[in-house]
């Protein structure tokens, strides 16, 4: 614990692979790709989950549960699903073990072979429109309004923690409606309840728009999505909402009888986010120190620390803190009161900073004496004294405060670093001296989208949907544009 | 929906079986073995989840999530359980799909083999303790207390929805101590929260008790589970905690030094439950026109029916009925109000009935002038009119006498179907006709157990904790023995 982080200046990705393990985040198993995520990086997580799962009941959808597994033949029955993800996963060919015969082990039974490999889910579409099809007969079915909260996995050569594993958590929304503009308005309503969870509960802004084509969710009529800025300057794709057409339902033959008796195919959505949203938590807003999170999320929001001598001391300290902690767990703060007596109050100090508490209490004798304590906000690293009189509400603004800071902070990064461009040669020269994100015209042709990537690493990453139409030419080709686009390289 | 189910007299199984479909709790999927749980089933797994998982924190877990795969020799470092686990499994062996040069499909790419083939996880003990060897010095480092809520998979040939599936859901606790009676102690407390659980909220009358040596878990020094009664008299086990002694530690070489500096191996234990707890609910309540669920576990609990001719009559009672559901939700009782124009009262009626909301109320024009309603408890089907005045009361206190009711009556059923038996003559008459729990004297060795399983297919289901010492011979040996054991047909 007492190692210090690389800083973000030197490497910044040393640090976010330092800073996950300091902060007891998660780790590698030994399981290629695979991650073990720690109970405190879960606990963040189950609160991410927690607040997104209101907000998909409130809005109308249920939970539900399907196979792990998916039948070889089904991600080919969706033409461009099958080539975005019948590639990089894990088969399933067998279904039995048995002890190899010269005791060395067990050895995969060669008899027990499927007649069918199974693929362990990349995502559901398939298993779940396989069976929507026996759900769906009229329009008085629909619409279906089911989410699910699973484990995928997309075998990853290259992985990092909470960005890319071959396992991860997410849940994943899958509705079917009875008219295109319903489902096109269902996918627009859950881009609205992520980039709400976004910006409300992570403190981190996004920017909602659309992907070009190439971009697009194989399988996809249009891929709505947020993309935040990380520390860095580059991007992170946060969340997806994709409007699927009726591909999924001509790929499994779904029809519906509609209120005039007459049959069609339905129309349909998915959408997600995953624990790569811990990823770009964690490169939102930590710093040098470690982890930094914002109150809404954080697993223990305030820590007391005793600051003592004698055990006399310590118990006068702790009958005082005592009353604090009832007060505060009534107002709902989490609070932790740590009077671990095998630990020195420096080394709490650097714990609890680099696990991203948001708010410290130290309190010793002499501020028992003078009714003070000294509190420290985790995301300036600012400290006061406050009188103990009325410290609760100290605390209770400060939590909305460092709430508030946090996506201001990290708005006024964005701002900085959002630049408009208007030639080729010098969006090459910021992508590579300056990075963040830059608005730049393009021709809507892959040819150029892939030129661009090639040559300078950088993506499109969405075509934002509030961008005013702006007649320009392409920077690369010069053909007419009417919007500016946004570039960057991404996670 | 019109559809009657099977009677229970008739064919306990099928009625089962159809009832799961009716009640829309769960279908089987195309993938062989593996469930789809839908949205109605998942609520009640989502309410078992929500009031467990409190009960793990309370007891001072946390949650955390460990991968899917399983390296095949970590299987092999535990003798007895590579013996239980590492069969009936789900084997990835390649990494990769490609698309078939003829043009077919994909096909497995034979290049992307695995070097060793991954198992999906049928229990986690040997991936988990494969990370506790890492986190693991000293005393200090104990207890660790981690509970994961996943998806497991145990290669099924004969599946039922619930009971036996081959991908299921669960809990799963992995514990690790410094002392044994530590170890013993936590897998005792967590036999006591799954008792509360099943009693308290499922309203499921258990026998607590240990697994003999042969039933024990395959890695276990010692299994204690709770069981329970199904109507048709067959045992269903509900839970178990398993006390593992040094066994994964040494598997796993997870030494600490403790107070004294002194080298040793971990203890630990570990303890789940799965959906299978949804099969052990229906059997325990249910009845022939549908399911029956406690109060606490419903995802309704109180169902309010509009009885109308004209909109003016509906607009009349939905005026009426808004006033009860504000104070019934402010009293936090789950209430739906269905004005579904396009069904009739009657098929709503049995729609509900079916899917065993607990409370339902009708309410008409007459009703209306009368300040009256017709209020149904779901499990008596006893129909009374109340007084509109005060009606939240009424269901309030329903709400509880239902949720106590459901015990006693399970508790009654019982009482009448535990006998005791002192000959195995007299035992095999039972077992065949009148089915239920026998408490009977056995010997103590395996070769009786055997005996009485393969001439009976009854097992030992337990040795009750609570059993008083009583002298008496085995009824199949006539060795001595000091205690009475339950018998019976399982699930």
């Amino acid at each position: 614990m007492a190692q210090k982080l690389t800083k973000r200046s030197e490497d910044y990705s040393k640090w976010y692979n330092e800073l996950v393990y300091k902060a007891d985040l998660a780790e590698h198993s030994d399981v290629r790709g695979c991650m073990i995520i720690k109970p405190y990086g879960y606990a963040i997580w189950e609160k991410m989950k927690e607040i997104l799962d209101a907000k998909f009941k409130e809005t109308g959808h249920s939970n539900a549960y399907f196979p792990l597994f998916i039948p070889k033949s089904y991600l080919s029955k969706e033409a461009s699903h099958v080539d975005g993800f019948a590639k990089e996963c894990a088969v399933v060919t067998h279904y039995r073990l048995k002890n190899a015969e010269d005791g060395s082990g067990v050895i995969v039974d060669p008899d027990a072979k499927l007649e069918e490999e199974l693929i362990v889910r990349p995502t559901s579409e398939t298993i779940i429109w396989n069976s929507y099809k026996n759900w769906i007969q009229s329009y008085r079915d629909l619409p279906i309004l089911i989410n699910q909260w699973a484990n995928v996995v997309r075998w990853e050569m290259r992985t990092r923690l909470f960005l890319r594993t071959s396992e991860f958590l997410w849940q994943e929304g899958h509705t079917a409606h009875a008219t295109r503009q319903e489902a096109i308005t269902e996918a627009e309503l859950m881009l609205d309840v992520y980039t709400e969870f976004a910006e409300k509960y992570m403190s981190m802004p996004v920017i909602k728009g659309i992907k070009s084509p190439s971009e697009r969710f194989a399988g996809a009529d249009e891929t709505y999505c947020i993309e935040a800025m990380m520390q860095d300057g580059k991007a992170l794709q946060a969340g997806t909402s994709h409007f699927l057409g009726q591909n999924f339902a001509k790929a499994f033959e779904v029809k519906f009888t509609d209120k005039e008796g007459k049959l069609d195919y339905v129309w349909s959505t998915s959408w997600g986010v995953s624990t790569r949203l811990m990823g770009a938590l964690i490169m939102t807003h930590s710093d040098d120190e470690g982890l930094v999170l914002p109150p809404l999320l954080a697993p223990i929001q305030v820590v007391i620390v005793p600051i003592y001598k004698s055990e006399e001391e310590l118990n006068a300290i702790s009958a005082r803190v005592a009353e604090l902690v009832t007060i505060l767990k009534a107002k709902g703060i989490t609070v932790k009161y740590d009077d671990d007596d095998q630990k020195r109050p420096g080394w709490k100090f650097a714990e609890y900073e680099s696990k991203g508490v948001p708010v410290r209490l130290a309190i010793g004798p002499r501020d028992l004496a003078d009714g003070k304590a000294e509190v420290v906000r985790r995301d300036t690293k600012e400290k006061q004294i406050f009188d103990w009189n009325g410290i609760e509400e100290v605390i209770e603004k400060l939590l909305v405060d460092i709430q508030a800071n946090l996506f201001e902070r990290a708005a006024a990064f964005r701002k900085d670093n959002i630049r408009l461009v208007d030639t080729y040669d010098e969006f090459k020269s910021v992508i590579e001296k300056e990075g963040g994100f830059i608005l730049a015209h393009w021709d809507g042709t892959e040819e150029t989208e892939d030129k661009v990537k090639t040559e300078t690493q950088a993506t499109i990453r969405c075509i934002p949907l509030d961008a005013p139409t702006e007649n320009g030419v392409c920077m690369v080709t010069g053909k007419p544009s009417s919007r500016r686009v946004i570039f960057a390289k991404a996670y």
